[in-house]
């Protein structure tokens, strides 16, 4: 997965500028043209969902601050919220040291889940018992 | 996506439980059967890095407590922190609404990343003026 222009990166100083287009067109998107994006709540860092964008998607998103990810199951662009009213506006985007994966800070419309919880991640394992329980209602 | 397993869990009701083998063999794990995993800092709740667990590692993980992956680059299981002694200890694992993506709140020795600093996540786009930054320094 290495990719030498994020090699080179890691030993670029802080503060470090590059344009934007460079970035984006280095992405180490996959063989479906598509990167995963954590969502995390700027005010609370709750870990909303995981969602994927490819390079239109991404380009959408920094356009006009709406998230707006690939969905995988539509086959479309899925502007987040715009059937349920929950929109993510995005306050930064970050990408990762191997180019492969984005965190997007933003706030949060309402519930981020399609189950009108907050966050997606509503199961939560318990190894010490072997079991797994739902930790917040619909 | 959509499976009718966790289907059915959408309407189950906080601190429903049932069995961890359950919930594991359900898990929409890909067609290279692994499940994307999002690391966050159980402090401090900086989201660390994205990485990928297949069936074994995430046994292994649960069974351990440490964060054990799958590395795509070394087609090896990955204890991370196993070289670098960087160990993840896990404090909690959860699963989203669709099963296909992971959750762990971990406490980091040292740096999470493998360029030493504490995430992954150090290039910040800046739409606003088309440019990227390095935002911490190695």
């Amino acid at each position: 997965m290495k990719r030498m222009f994020f090699q080179n990166l890691e030993h670029a100083a802080c503060n470090h500028t590059l344009p934007l287009t460079t970035l984006i067109d280095e992405l180490a998107f996959n063989e479906q043209g598509l990167v995963p994006v954590i969502a995390q709540d700027a005010d609370s860092s709750e870990v909303l969902m995981l969602a994927w964008m490819n390079k239109v998607s991404l380009e959408q998103t920094l356009a006009t601050g709406r998230m707006t990810y690939w969905s995988r199951s539509r086959h479309e662009l899925w502007i987040k919220g715009a059937t349920s009213g929950n929109y993510q506006q995005l306050q930064s985007l970050r990408v990762d040291c191997d180019g492969d994966a984005l965190l997007c800070r933003v706030i949060q419309q309402g519930a981020a889940c399609h189950t009108m919880r907050k966050s997606c991640f509503y199961i939560e394992a318990n190894p010490a018992n072997y079991s797994a329980v739902i930790i917040s209602s619909a």
